[in-house]
């Protein structure tokens, strides 16, 4: 992935960071700042972590469209990034605005799509109020998985026959709006990620491990991470970070493959570090940019 | 599916049951005396349970072929089923005997073979002994999901939609050499089924609901589950127990639904009438059988 021009470097204002779970909102936000452009946060309550009122910030709950619109209004705010994992709400959690009733009929659209749907729908939301969306790879683009190793270590070419097959099997759970993530031993696949998450997945890896159910010795398994196809990686992209690592090291994994300039890697020297520390390797892939 | 002779009919002689883990070879055996034909029983140390030895029956370490064929030979037995969860072995894990190093190219052979892979390698080292390989379907019937429901509830309209859409993912996961269940609600899969078996992914969907990472409410999601497209049906057939029925009930899923004729459901009054106490629908569907 190439990125001719600079974070930015043509529009000026600050970029709004909508906020979900997780520490990557708090890392993007201090990519955008070492960029020399001031972020502003958007947390949801619940969601997000307290942490982002280290940076301007503001508070919504989920169903404040219009208390959102009108925060960034008032700051001449022209683009905005959508980073953290979203849990999908149910519909009475919602606490609705005057903003959310007009714009009733696009939110209850949300709810008759799947995840990919939901992300989607949210950003086009966003951008009918004249917004732009960005992916936070254009903001910080050093975050992005690239081809070859990122730790000391490379995966074997028994690596790289695991790595194609679980890139094939992820390409093929794509038309069920899921497959961010699945680990694979020697052509056996034994965890596929769907509503769970990666960090559940390589939890429950180490589980069949240790009680015996997958008996496999020594490091063994490869995990792999790619995005859906037709995914949207402004938003939603595939993410890893040290507790990924961390994770992978207690599944005693051989290491971690991801597609390369569309996953996100948080604090990567860290992750590089922990990996060489747990002999595994971490190494991006060449793979197909999903179709949009 | 249709059972032209009744069980027994032809084959005079002991059925030789091949038992793997859980409660379901018993089950097997009880349906084999029942049709009036004796059942001998091979259990495998460490991964048979020991309630076996109700019955005639033999124990064999993993590897040790030569002592397995014996103990038929010397019955006169001429079929065998294969029953019950077989985890895949180390090859350090083997004890081998005589028996095995005359057939080490054939052994070796399972070693290079995924799950489908092993079973069908087994298999066919025993026919290659003059054994006959017959389903545990074919001797007890009466195991067998239906179409229709099996206790007093339906799946609703929208039940059968979410049970389409699991049955396309299992068949698309089949070129994987996985894929005999998954969970869907509303269109959204939550679970899909790899080397942790049906249980561990219902106690995730539990787990995954009262944490709030799956916002669902009331009784919510479908557990489908069909074998893959070119399983052999006469060994690793999908199946599913009381415990199955405890499980979904945990994840306060709608129901499960089984491929008709091609899933063994043991324990089956049981089954209903544990899932009608906790609202839940069971019910076979329509499926295509697995070309082979």
């Amino acid at each position: 992935m190439t990125c001719a021009s600079g974070p930015g470097a043509e529009v000026s204002g600050p970029l709004a960071i909508l906020c979900g779970g997780g520490a990557f909102p708090l890392e993007v936000a201090g990519e955008t700042r070492r960029a020399g452009r001031e972020p502003f946060l958007v947390g949801v309550v619940g969601v997000t972590d307290p942490g982002i009122e280290a940076y301007p910030h503001v508070w919504v709950r989920m169903g404040e469209v219009g208390k959102l619109f009108a925060a960034l209004k008032g700051r001449s705010i022209a683009e905005m990034v959508l980073i953290g994992a979203m849990t999908r709400p149910e519909f009475t959690d919602l606490r609705f605005d005057w903003g959310a009733v007009k714009r009733a009929p696009e939110l209850a659209q949300l709810f008759r799509r799947g995840d990919n749907g939901l992300l989607g729908g949210i950003a086009s939301i966003i951008e009918r109020e004249g917004l732009r969306i960005v992916g936070a790879h254009e903001i910080a683009p050093r975050l992005l998985a690239p081809v070859g190793r990122i730790g000391a270590r490379a995966p074997s070419a028994d690596d790289e026959t695991d790595i194609a097959l679980g890139a094939r099997l992820l390409a093929a759970l794509s038309a069920f709006d899921i497959g961010q993530g699945a680990i694979i031993a020697s052509g056996r696949v034994l965890a596929i990620e769907a509503a769970e998450g990666t960090d559940a997945m390589l939890a429950r890896v180490a589980e069949m491990r240790s009680s015996g159910r997958v008996r496999l010795s020594g490091l063994a398994g490869v995990l792999v991470k790619a995005p859906k196809q037709g995914q949207d990686l402004r938003f939603d992209m595939p993410a890893i970070g040290p507790k990924t690592i961390e994770g992978a090291a207690k599944a005693r994994l051989r290491g971690a493959a991801l597609a390369a300039g569309q996953v996100l890697i948080v604090e990567r020297e860290r992750c590089a570090r922990e990996a060489d520390a747990a002999g595994l390797f971490v190494a991006g892939f060449a793979h197909a940019t999903p179709a949009g």
